[in-house]
């Protein structure tokens, strides 16, 4: 009896039209049955958001004869997991994968990033799940480069699993295929993000603001996906989603509050 | 010379109006001096999001005769944070402070939400911080009988600071003050929400979600959040924004991607 291929659920936070999500439904294809749930509309920097206040619209794009099923939907990536694996899906997904993102979510950016909160939310629901992100903004950006890496460890989470409550968020240096040196299993570096707002005023004469920013990295050891991403490497941070800081427990009980 | 007093910045999710913030604002206005910034509508399980791609007003609604400033911003519980502290604050707060949250953000609820998200983001910009929610999301919540406990757990994080990287998720039962046992400091318990999707068909003919859920707590240990709150403590959980799963570094580096 041949067996089952396993049923991979792709999406991410670009939109379901973006290169980056093409290049990943390209590789999960030749590991498993794909099914794309991912926005109608770019919801890049949504984190962890769900629609609670809104209708959400789910349309089927694909037709079933297609090789595989592909829908877009009205809410936030973290959205298209719950509604794929209630609505959607016949049974639980082997592999949850997020991206390609446009653009880099290593360090803090894991916190802002809809691509890794998509994949969070399929790692509460017991999914093992990796967000892929390029570091490259461009709509242009090459995501051949990453593809055999992104196989590579889809390929050995879907034969090992993942760790209870871990996820992956998995980084690519924009550099050619000759020139990535590799993988490296990281932590998340030490960084924060500058607010910095460009005051304008609109033509009512009421002022307004555009957010932009600056990463400031405070960390400079050789065990961060920072300093794998500049040394060339692409890197591997395991990102859990019990946000205790188990270390701090025994001070705060000393202060007897 | 009198000491010059705290500066504390105050926000929410619930926006602006909310009662639970009035609260808030009542209680820290006894500790420092208060600047308001929070969202000018509800912002409910909004988590990290930033807004990046549109404009972002922020209105002063208060005279500078008044007590103290408040400022009604369009984007998000972290964008409030973040031009608080860029454009609007004249130093960096001593406290930043999030809610009256009306409803519950213990356990897997801090990943969702707006409140916690705001403080979160102030933690990550060198901000002691604290998100507070009660158990009760009705309007007509009373505020009242968790008061006390807030200016307690506010005045010593103005006292000791917050280790680095650590900020305070704190619940409220809905007790009467009387029925208030006190404070525990609690890990996050394990509970993930599962999607439950209301479908129904718009006046045109198409169809739509809500989405509703139901949280599943997997975790019966009388050292969690869910715990304490169950047995009428207001519960403390350290929360931090490394996320990195630290433990399967090791595990994972054996892969040998």
């Amino acid at each position: 009896m041949a067996e089952e291929k396993p049923l991979i659920l792709v999406t991410n936070d670009d939109g379901i039209n973006a290169p980056g999500i093409r290049a990943l439904i390209e590789v999960m294809s030749s590991l498993g049955d794909v099914c794309v749930v991912a926005p109608d509309s770019p919801q890049s920097g949504m984190g962890h958001a769900i629609t609670i206040n809104d209708a959400i619209y789910c349309n089927r794009i694909k037709e079933a004869s297609s090789e595989f099923e592909e829908y877009s939907c009205s809410g936030t990536p973290v959205d298209c997991v719950k509604i794929a694996v209630s609505e959607i899906l016949h049974r639980k997904p082997d592999l949850c994968v997020s991206g390609i993102n446009h653009g880099s979510n290593s360090s803090i950016n894991v916190i802002y990033s809809g691509t890794m909160s998509a994949a969070v939310e399929a790692g509460t629901l017991g999914i093992p799940a990796i967000g892929f992100s390029l570091m490259d903004f461009s709509y242009e950006a090459d995501f051949n480069p990453g593809k055999k890496f992104i196989k590579k460890i889809a390929s050995r989470v879907l034969q090992n699993g993942l760790p209870q409550g871990v996820v992956l968020n998995v980084n690519i240096p924009k550099l050619k295929a000759s020139e990535i040196r590799g993988i490296k299993v990281c932590r998340q570096a030490n960084a924060h993000w500058l607010g910095i707002f460009d005051k304008r005023t609109n033509p009512l004469g009421r002022d307004y603001y555009w957010m932009t920013g600056e990463m400031v990295n405070l960390d400079n050891n050789n065990d961060t996906d920072e300093w794998a991403l500049k040394e060339g490497y692409i890197s591997v941070v395991p990102v859990q989603f019990d946000l205790t800081a188990h270390h701090a427990i025994s001070d705060l009980k000393e202060w007897n509050l």
